[in-house]
């Protein structure tokens, strides 16, 4: 097979052909965006996966422009003498399906007419493996070095090991459990439920009507932002300091804002812009869809049965993903190569943020004889 | 004075007269509702004051009936021979300003006509202790021997014993730190926006439109709850269960629920069935107020220049309160008396669940020489 892969950090496409998800629904015709870094060696033998989380994309490193309205979401990790070293290796992220950066989504033209909108199926965990494996395969990769990712990144990861053990090297795994927790149901079904109360949201069909749902993901995206933040490191930035021009300990309520309030107001703004509200009900409804014990006899057993080498790390101070489940994945996956602990005050973000801490880790994860 | 006190667990008024708030405004002709335990002896000296917490009331002992839609909040700690024992004491709760069961607030007639609705002033920690002593000095108390609460009511009961400490024996301070953090304020707000965002809001004057905000009021129930409870305990009780006859995880999205967004669902129904949404914000905007450096020098200052004797308890799995909040008061209070841990699942709303062990931090409080 003779692949073109795209220039470094820039979009390329494949068609994979119809889809059929875990719970039966179908979608014909899915296109995948893909990102690259590195070249691909001859026998498609040194493939980094890299996973992305819920509002990420393709993406993975490189600067904002006209095709990326973020910056890549693992930027310095990527590249010649990185921790993913492209000298070595050619490190690949794509697009999640149902996502709303290039591969089939909500937000994607229907085959008989409009965007999928309401009729876009249900996606689960293992439907994102299934789709990203078939996108590998049209680029005629077949196995993998490693798969890599944190969040919902990291639900696919487990995923990927227990799916396709024979096809993947070696995993790390991180901030994730084995199974969405009952709060994180709880809060993640909540934010659903704000999209779908906003009367701009059409029943997830108003990509024809000139509206969005920007007030409902705006809240869900507030309450989502507080539990990807550690309470003390927002606590450092802002405790009760007001906005600056604005008094919230006046006599009345008014719309005078804490500075707290303010900081997540412009999160709730910069998704609004850019991300779409379909796409964020369907991934939202896929984390509450993760249990890698599903038809495996429970998730202990799903973890005793693994046997691709798996590395799990997470932060302390992590609230959606509590450490004691990176604990529980460590404990019970049949393959743990350890656990690390990223000691932050961010939170869940943190493996986003803590680069140095983060580098360590990948690079001690590749480096690890297994 | 001759004081005639309702019978035990049935409520009782008192007028208070006008109120100035902390920020500045003016309640006319306030009154405040309470409930009492036990007999206030001759000299007035034999009273315990409980506080409640956000939703609370008044009734924090005795059964639901005609006059309690909910059961008493802390049943079985009150009464002959109980942690508040009222062979000896007399247990005092009032509602907080700003509520709506008895006491002033904003589903209260204003004297111009209708209800307070947006008129009702915000309503500071301070003011809810003001407006309470006012009370408690019309029923001929000017001294308490303990001050006793939990959340809102631990704010308050510091509160207390920083405003007036020649009038507080002692303190017992629940599940809550020294001023709103900036996690608190951050989803404590979104719940604001919620009930805000409903059309039946009517920008605070719903009360005689026939319409409720019961959307707004039950979304910001549903994330509250999810900071009340432990998300161990959460998951212990409905993991990834969907509710008996409905399947969250088919082809399409539909409405078929979890467990525990059916649990959510009956915790928003019930709370919009017997709470004002009026006083949900204005109290929530209490909490956000909370500050006991506010124009003490800083909230170290503040503590460091408490004399009342004062302990501190906290849940280990707190998630709105964490328990470091309450280590950071143990170690900064002028006259501590130690730190109580409550290890519970539970989380926040261990102080009003784990009986035993809150039973046992009463008495031994109670009984402590100081």
């Amino acid at each position: 097979m003779n692949i073109t892969l795209p220039p470094e950090g820039q979009p390329g496409h494949v068609r994979i052909g119809d889809v059929t998800t875990e719970a039966g629904a179908t979608i014909p015709d899915v296109t995948v965006a893909f990102e690259r870094w590195g070249r691909l060696n001859a026998d498609a033998s040194n493939v980094i996966l890299l996973q992305h989380a819920l509002t990420g994309d393709a993406h993975a490193s490189g600067p904002c422009d006209e095709e990326h309205p973020t910056p890549g979401w693992w930027n310095g990790m990527i590249g010649s003498g990185r921790a993913l070293d492209t000298d070595e290796y050619c490190i690949i992220c794509t697009n999640v399906i149902g996502g709303c950066r290039g591969t089939t989504g909500p937000s994607s033209e229907h085959p008989d007419g409009g965007a999928w909108g309401s009729r876009f199926p249900a996606i689960s965990v293992r439907d994102t493996v299934t789709v990203e494996r078939m996108a590998l395969k049209e680029l005629g990769i077949e196995s993998i070095v490693a798969v890599i990712g944190g969040s919902l990144g990291g639900a696919r990861t487990l995923e990927w090991s227990l799916m396709h053990p024979d096809e993947v090297g070696r995993a790390l795994v991180l901030c994730v459990g084995a199974r969405a927790s009952a709060w994180q149901i709880g809060i993640q079904s909540a934010q659903i439920q704000f999209i779908e109360n906003d009367p701009a949201w059409h029943g997830g069909d108003y990509y024809a009507t000139g509206e969005r749902p920007v007030h409902g993901l705006g809240f869900a995206r507030r309450v989502a932002h507080l539990t990807y933040r550690g309470e003390l490191e927002l606590d450092d930035r802002f405790g009760t300091a007001a906005q600056p021009g604005e008094n919230p300990l006046g006599p009345m309520r008014t719309s005078d804002r804490f500075q707290v309030e303010s900081y997540l107001d412009h999160q709730a703004d910069k998704l609004a812009a850019r991300f779409d509200a379909g796409s964020y009900v369907v991934l939202t409804d896929t984390l509450n869809r993760h249990d890698i014990g599903r038809g495996r006899g429970g998730m202990n057993d799903a973890l005793a049965s693994s046997t691709v080498p798996t590395l799990v790390a997470g932060v302390d101070t992590d609230i959606l993903y509590p450490f004691h489940q990176q604990e529980h994945l460590a404990k019970n996956l049949g393959n743990c190569m350890g656990l690390e602990t990223i000691e932050s005050a961010v939170g869940h973000d943190g493996f986003l943020t803590e680069f140095e801490r983060v580098d360590g880790i990948v690079r001690g994860f590749l480096a690890a004889e297994v």
